[in-house]
């Protein structure tokens, strides 16, 4: 796996620590609760930067898997796994490696996880007001009651909190909730919470590249993803229009709302608030219970998935391929506004949220 | 308004007929649930066109609006309407046409209604199975209880039907609900869901350009829009695996699925079911009820929206822009798939969910 | 015709005359050696701009050509032009408007200089060092000697000057050669040379979106191009690298070259000398003399030209077209560095050719 | 260095060795007048491909550098030398790796060889009539007579004959003439021919996409080109209108024309003719002379390239990277016609230069 990011801006210090941070946080074989594969995930910069610095060169970054047993996966040869997308990659493509690196594997997440690394190293250069959060929010009925707003990261991703909720409590409860599907054989969907707060009013392009849709394609890219709803989402639409307007007011001498329905975005473009939203995430399809299908010559047949080794929940992964999302996004749109050489630019000056002279 | 399509294939029958079909769909002016601007939105294809088929050069077709009254609006000149984009669009453009016709107004979804009904007849020469409906599901607190299903739609798009839900019992319902949030000048939100069926498997991109990921970029960049979901959606994610699976099975000779939670799509790509999903609406920002901002001098002020002319509810409209923005996202993913010759092709003889032969 | 023109900064200001200074320099009917056909090319901005300044969303202009009298092709209904790009179009595309406006018309081109006239304006602001010239370097066997440089635009577009040559003599010299080849009912290639001058160090992109990669691709899809040099082109093929190399020197405090063999491009990359080149054009293909030829059937045919109005000279209005492609080039690569709001920054602060400090 | 590719078919036939013929022809190391650097240049596939064939997935191949030796180019630090992109790739970025990898190194050309070599692949088996010839025009005042036609790649590529031309007494002349050149420390310019024959009719997007218009962006951006014509280029610009024209004419059934001077393009689009044209290279920059200039801090100098490695003729890499250069934009040609799946598709329907039929 690898990634290769152009168009970064020269100047910035970029370490292979700074990657293996973040791939650290995805990085699947920690405990019980994640896939039993002991994949190193050691990132390594192998083009773009010099010296410590990027060189506005395009950047590779090269993660060797080294407990690669692509023969796990043999006996699911030629046997299309219950809602896993091999069968339509078959029909699509009619020549497939049955082996888990293909195109539907959820290692290809490993690459946005690198370039989302990078994107962090240049937001905090360009952009250093910007904070984000992505936790947990819901594994099965359990549900994390704290509203959405910045943790603290190490909170989230320490060692210990594999299920990736803030609270120490919940996240307990979710993980006990996961051993026991994991025991029967199971898998669990899970809905998580972003967070975005530090963003300068106006990002977001009018009509088609809204930063909510810049969002929405990104995240409902990654495998797993079933929805994405933004501020208050789907429970707006039952909302009247007197309820679910955020008023204008004036507050420290500048343009804020009173509430944040909106989720920090109207009409496609960032108002200054905090953005947040939830991903819902379908449980993982490959599980190690025994299940009817069908083989590519249309006979029925029974699968067990034991062979494979694979998360019985896909919350402890997800925060970080979608946090390290959200980098990428944010970065793009900052970019777009504010130029690709911005490095140059004293980006403080930038007007943010600063209150309109009087004519 | 306009739209300029480019790469549409020669040797489509098209006409303004083709076109006003959809507007219609679309239009405002019919009832007392949509707004009383008397928009004509009479399309006019002025090139790409000749003797009535496509020519394979871009089709420009161009929508007057007879019936613009700006200064209705200038109630408005220089306050922030609460929930509305007025106020990022400012501070991200500085320079602003105050009057209705700007980019955050919903008026330039007209463009993608037009494209939207070429593409339809694009759809119905190269992939004719492939059928669409979108209708209102929810409206507040009234839910249509009908099954995901492509629905007739002379009953979703009926002249009585202004709120577009094909159950008329159930209609009549939002409709009076609608009503009566207009009395006191407020606005509703709505959830509308789509069906699309007849799709080929195969279609949508490994990685990034999932068909999950295109469609969720198109819908989320239409106005008024705050989540999205396919499938049974963030009630995946309360789900366990074991339940969540859709198990293939041989049905007719065919490899189908014997439940479709997943909405037709795995990993990105159609699997040959049909794909639903439902989307959230916010209720329109714009009322006729005095509300507390601020102006762009940061005073506290009240204003009414009575003057403007806007919509009580945004299903009445945007049922035929979601649809519409879907067949475009169809038509790429099949063009892509099959060529933009593809008119020259037989498309029936792509083989679509047949089984492959024993080898 | 039109030209739809998305994400031009706001706050420039922008008139119908600032289009039609370049639509007139551009179009035909002034004169013996343009076509007599007189189109008003009127240009109407449409939307995009108020109160006289962009507004960031974008701007559509729309030219009505109000001499169109499409029977005059007729005759050429069903008969291939030779050389001419029906033959082309009515194979890959079976469907066909054989009128004089369809997308081999260089009709088209008026799109061009529409978009470049905004791009000029935007220019002037962004980037007020840029400048540009483009003048007939020769027609037939009558070159230009002047060198490469900024000439003033009245002396190479006043109304008197067909043939866009800046200096009287040479410029008559052309326009007598083209009279004589019209009158026996022939067409006449050209060279045109093309000079920008104050374009910062830097621009263009490594690897794909090198400036001479972007101009070449802009300029090879104007109608009837058949070549492009950029510096002293096909002549340094024939050099030795101590010959051709342009050492650095220091002038006035700044790093210059002693030479401009590179025509102010090096590897791509602007090096802040004055960028030139040169661009060949074939004598246009529909003349007014019988040519044997094929109609659609396969059969021999003899065709005239003498119904269509056409240019016996393509220099007249090619010039304005060169001019306009590539300032829209030009915008392109600063707003690529300099950020889409660029209008708000102090371009001035940019260091253009400025010595690093001693370390 | 290496090459990512997306968007390849699946069921093609790929080797390492098939990508390793073409890296071959572009590799310096061979002989006195390429550079003595041993670059083993062993290209290796790392994903994309299984058992023999492409999946469909992204194609990544890697090829490792042994013999990279930076600090040979320490002596350089700090100094500018003339006409290399050194210069300008400091002012735009101001962060430099001075050793040799960076972007501006002919080194990246390699990743164009590798992705052309995957593209002729898949043209083999997607459109087999196609065949491409790339060699040696001229160097210095040795011009080759020969016409532009189809020659055998062995009699251009075969290892004796560094100089590509298809014409052995020619060849040996243009190599006495280089090795004079290196033993004055000094290097060559050359023109390039290409042709490519076995075109379908219809090739080319009209209006930004035209053929001439993809190859002269990717063609200008392959390092030390200064300019492309195609068919009979600059000369058409001195021509008639009558001289210059193509006459169709019926040969064999098919409609053709009697004379080339379009280069098998008109207005974009391919008439089925047989493709030609040339490039211009310069010489390169880094010779093994004494040269003044200045370094960083603007400081008078004179540096000798006597310890850089560097090529006295370009025409023995260029060649491979200009036909692999080819085949890519082919490829994305005819798979925009004729879809991205067209492996599927019996090609060889499609009807070429063939007669409509009489209605």
């Amino acid at each position: 796996m690898g990634a290769v990011i152009d168009g970064c801006p020269p100047g910035i210090q970029l370490s292979n620590d700074d990657i293996s941070i973040w791939t650290d946080r995805r990085r699947p074989g920690q405990s019980d609760v994640t896939t039993s594969r002991q994949e190193s995930d050691i990132p390594e910069i192998i083009s773009g930067v010099h010296g410590g610095y990027t060189l506005g060169t395009p950047i590779a970054i090269i993660i060797k898997n080294k407990d690669q047993r692509p023969k796990d996966y043999n006996p699911l040869l030629n046997n299309f796994r219950p809602s896993h997308a091999d069968y339509c990659y078959y029909k699509k493509y009619k020549y497939m490696d049955w082996r888990g690196g293909g195109r539907a594997s959820a290692r290809e997440t490993v690459g946005r996880v690198v370039a989302g690394a990078v994107a962090f190293k240049v937001l905090e250069k360009l952009a250093p007001n910007i904070r984000t959060s992505v936790y947990t929010k819901a594994v099965g009925n359990i549900v994390f009651s704290g509203e959405p707003k910045i943790y603290d990261r190490f909170d989230i991703y320490h060692y210990e909190n594999e299920l990736r909720c803030p609270e120490e409590k919940t996240s307990m409860d979710m993980r006990h909730l996961i051993e026991k599907a994991k025991e029967s054989g199971d898998s669990f969907g899970a809905v998580l919470e972003f967070v975005i707060d530090g963003v300068p009013v106006g990002l977001g392009e009018p009509v088609f590249d809204k930063i909510t849709a810049t969002i929405a394609k990104v995240i409902m890219s990654i495998p797993a993803t079933k929805g994405i709803e933004f501020g208050n989402g789907f429970d707006a639409a039952r909302k009247k229009g007197s309820d679910n307007n955020d008023k204008f007011i004036l507050k420290d001498g500048e343009i804020r709302t009173d509430s944040n329905n909106s989720g920090g975005i109207i009409g496609g473009i960032t108002n200054g608030e905090m953005i947040y939203g939830r991903v819902a995430f379908k449980p993982l399809s490959t599980i190690a219970r025994n299940q009817m299908t069908v083989n590519i010559y249309g006979e029925k047949i029974c699968i067990s998935g034991k062979e494979g080794r694979h998360d019985p929940c896909v919350a402890s992964r997800a925060t970080a391929i979608v946090e390290c999302s959200l980098a990428i996004v944010l970065l793009d749109h900052v970019m777009r506004n504010y130029g690709a050489l911005c490095v140059n630019n004293d980006f403080s000056k930038y007007n943010i949220n600063r209150m309109p002279e009087k004519k």
